[in-house]
């Protein structure tokens, strides 16, 4: 019998470097999935539908809300954003640890539904430096800069409820912390099964 | 102010690879005291008093009982061993993180007086090979070989006690897991001060 697999939630504010610490990750672990979310938000260019996001229409969002299809959704800074279940709990079963991106409150959702989830927080090094990079990265209008800054200092204040939290000042840093947290919680003792002990033991 | 030191201890049976992981780690990890045992076992060749063990007779060994010097002391396979206290609690309080090599019993004693540290627990692939490896490293007597597999087999069914397990299949793979431990344990959100997050906060 194989274990079950492990849920982590990683959340983190827009700029913190999420995704490039979560695509470095993924380059460097075997058997992680990581859940494709749904978002009702534009499509920026060089996205692709079914890489990082499903992009729906906000019609679609809602069929698949009524059809009970998501794990937790949410409206995040006017947008929608959605977690598909049945791939999720498929990995899971299969013994296949998910990875999920969430914003504070459909972390918390899926907290709720899931308790044994693994939930990381990335921090920017200072809410200065988060400015910074939401206007170096100029994808967003100054009304949005300022909703993502009120969101990312009410995640910060959320932080304890977060099982492991990595401050990204450096990225190299941050990326062997994530890699890191996922190699351990693989060696909780949590997740051994009775049977591979009682086969140790017979082994002598 | 600075977060007080974690405290993680390492068990697993003779041959295990416990010494190989050990350097490994401590050559790839910042800011980590290893902790020097005494013992009064006999000194094998190459080994220098004070580097990993501190040889000790036995009487010497009682003075530093009586003293109440020893964080724990046990006897293993008809020789004494003990963990030195001060050293210990200087380097916590430093915020100095510390690791310590001990068998099941000085494990479970460290544990009790201090519930915070982290248990590690090293398991050979299956008792088979650890039979092999001890006979493979020559040092001991027959008798001691059988004295050390029953040891090891009690570990094993301790194996619930620990927080991590790490299975030495592949040495590289066992040094990833062991450094994977530490780097994720000093992320854990239950070492954040207060004063980490306000002094965050304030800086918007």
């Amino acid at each position: 019998m194989k274990r079950k697999g492990i849920l982590f939630v990683m959340t983190g504010a827009s700029g913190v470097g999420k995704d490039t610490i979560m695509q470095a990750a993924l380059s460097n672990i075997d058997n992680l999935y990581f859940s494709i979310s749904a978002t009702t938000r534009e499509q920026r260019k060089g996205e692709v539908h079914g890489k990082k996001y499903y992009f729906y229409s906000r019609d679609d969002f809602d069929k698949i809300i009524e059809e009970d299809g998501f794990l937790e959704h949410a409206d995040y800074v006017g947008d929608y954003y959605g977690t598909p279940l049945k791939p999720i709990e498929d990995a899971l079963k299969r013994g296949e640890d998910v990875l999920l991106e969430l914003e504070l409150v459909g972390a918390r959702k899926v907290k709720e539904r899931l308790p044994d989830a693994i939930m990381i927080f990335i921090a920017p090094p200072t809410l200065v430096e988060l400015e910074r990079r939401l206007r170096g990265r100029a994808t967003d209008s100054e009304a949005k800069i300022q909703k993502r800054l009120a969101r990312a200092r009410k995640e910060i204040e959320a932080v304890r409820e977060f099982d492991y939290v990595i401050v990204n000042d450096m990225l190299g840093k941050a990326v062997k912390e994530f890699t890191s947290i996922i190699t351990a919680e693989r060696c909780s003792s949590k997740y051994l099964l009775d049977s591979q002990i009682k086969r140790f033991l017979k082994e002598l």
